[in-house]
């Protein structure tokens, strides 16, 4: 079977890409120095191709990833990267057999998990991002209070989101050491071995800095968002098309926003120009011309919420598929 | 169990808001008047709601929805008011017990339906919006062309869908108008007996044009930007989400733009202005206090593409949970 034989809109992930930005990230932050994070594929296989060279412990934005990892047997150290007080929840990660950690920045965080059975966290620091984190003052303060209530500190963890898409590298660089002074200052307080932090905008930027693991998780498949950087990643997810319909002077693909993460606007079109979506129609101006049947390769703007939109992914190698995913860790 | 007792995200019905938006349609539009737009809820549940008070015919933009509907039994009269070449899809249609209309707009889709054994079409116009629909002028030579094919030629449709966000109601009026113009141009040639068009935003706009049925979805739940325009439809939908982290100035709830439809922009906070979202996080300024562990209330910009991204919504009546609808119709 080829991608021309898809049912369509489907999601193709080239196999040959993906796997050299696993090593190319591998090469870089080799098992534990990276995290890697799953909610930007939400696929217990992406997972366990990542484990495959050399990672073991993983990143998770929602209760749902932790337990479907854990509970396929992917990792042996996962964390939920994210504020919840979500009792249910909580107890199911607690008995779970996979060591879980928790990211805590308040008492009502700290005191939910330890009611749930919860055994470890990592203080969540605010680093520039205004979204979750306690002030670096303050974390000392948390890190006493779970200690109190019998949770193991395990250390200190910011996500420095609001420097991902700086464009200029220096810049980018000079920020994000700034940013993690302000957690390193908070790790002082907080003590623990883990200092974690960063994404793929910022995964070489934390040499010197103290920090002991990156939390990147869209260099495995890329985005056009990421993909104006100069990043060592290359684009390895699209989307299949089929023209349905071909206007005068734009055609139509079956590739709409239902199908699209639109946060970071439109995708774009190989060999055309999108002039908007809807939500199953995708409208472009293509640069030669195309018949209705024809098939299209449409590239999301921002690879984790497109992701999420899809059942399963289709891995292609050499023009052939060779395997079909899962995206088994949607939902919350 | 109450709202207070949901898992967040969660999406909810307030069942009242729902019932008097489906009744106030089917005053305006009784009966096969109005064809519902099942995409705007991907539902069976929410469609049998409409077919109680009867509409027995719907409008589709997948497949896959047409299939669900057919395989619950909901509706008599199902139209795919999209193209489609896949033909195992087109098969799969052709078999089901319901009377299933598909729309063409180009020999290859009128090919593609007879050859997968599609009984009834409709030919669809291009009335403005550069998206599906064959020229008007060159409709009567495709319906030739469908009939010669075996089709039953069912009549026209046209999606005036660049009218729907025209503020000024004397101008949306009048704009569509010389849309349907063009549709009835369309219908003079083609013949049959359907003249089908429309949506929430002009759904009262179509007397004396020679419409026959209106494709309006959106007007059951509604969403903030339907909201700005002068409609008699309530808001019935809502987002419940959890405050999970308070910031200096902000807080933070687990209501994401995975959660949410952001073709539209940002969605709106009760209580609150909102800053951003993040995959897994809404950053707002509250207007009072706030504190971890409180329910906010979350309304999406837009609809359809919120509620495909959930399993399920909750209908709350008097503040209780009545009733559990699984949004069974995703997908393609």
């Amino acid at each position: 079977m080829t991608p021309a034989d898809l049912p369509t809109p489907a999601l193709v992930i080239d196999a040959d890409a993906f796997e050299r930005n696993l090593a190319t990230m591998a090469a870089a932050l080799p098992g534990g120095r990276l995290r890697p994070h799953v909610k930007a594929h939400k696929c217990t296989s992406i997972a366990r191709a990542q484990q495959g060279v050399g990672h073991d412990t993983f990143t998770c934005a929602t209760p749902r990833e932790v337990v479907g990892l854990a509970r396929a047997g992917v990792g042996d150290d996962l964390l939920l990267a994210n504020e919840t007080v979500d009792r249910g929840r909580l107890r199911t990660m607690a008995e779970l057999e996979t060591a879980v950690t928790v990211a805590v920045d308040s008492v009502e965080t700290v005191d939910a998990a330890a009611s749930a059975g919860i055994h470890r966290c990592l203080v969540d620091v605010n680093v520039g991002l205004p979204r979750c984190g306690v002030a670096p003052e303050a974390a000392g303060r948390l890190a006493d209070h779970a200690r109190h209530r019998g949770l193991e500190v395990r250390g200190v963890m910011g996500y420095e989101g609001h420097l991902m898409m700086v464009a200029d590298r220096s810049e980018r660089r000079e920020r994000v050491g700034a940013s993690m002074a302000l957690l390193l200052l908070a790790h002082e307080q907080v003590g623990g071995d883990v200092v974690s932090a960063g994404g793929t905008g910022t995964f070489d930027l934390h040499e010197g800095t103290g920090v002991t693991e990156v939390q990147a998780g869209s260099y495995a498949l890329m985005d056009t968002d990421y993909g104006r950087q100069e990043l060592p990643f290359e684009q390895a997810l699209h989307l299949v098309g089929t023209v349905i319909s071909v206007g005068d002077g734009w055609a139509v693909a079956d590739v709409g926003l239902k199908a699209l993460g639109m946060d970071h606007g439109n995708p774009s079109v190989v060999g055309g120009i999108v002039w908007f979506c809807s939500d199953e129609h995708l409208t472009y101006q293509p640069g030669e011309a195309v018949q209705v049947g024809e098939r299209v390769t449409v590239l999301p703007a921002h690879v984790d919420p497109t992701v999420a939109m899809h059942d399963v992914a289709w891995l292609v190698r050499g023009g052939e598929i060779v395997d079909r995913w899962e995206i088994d860790l949607r939902g919350w």
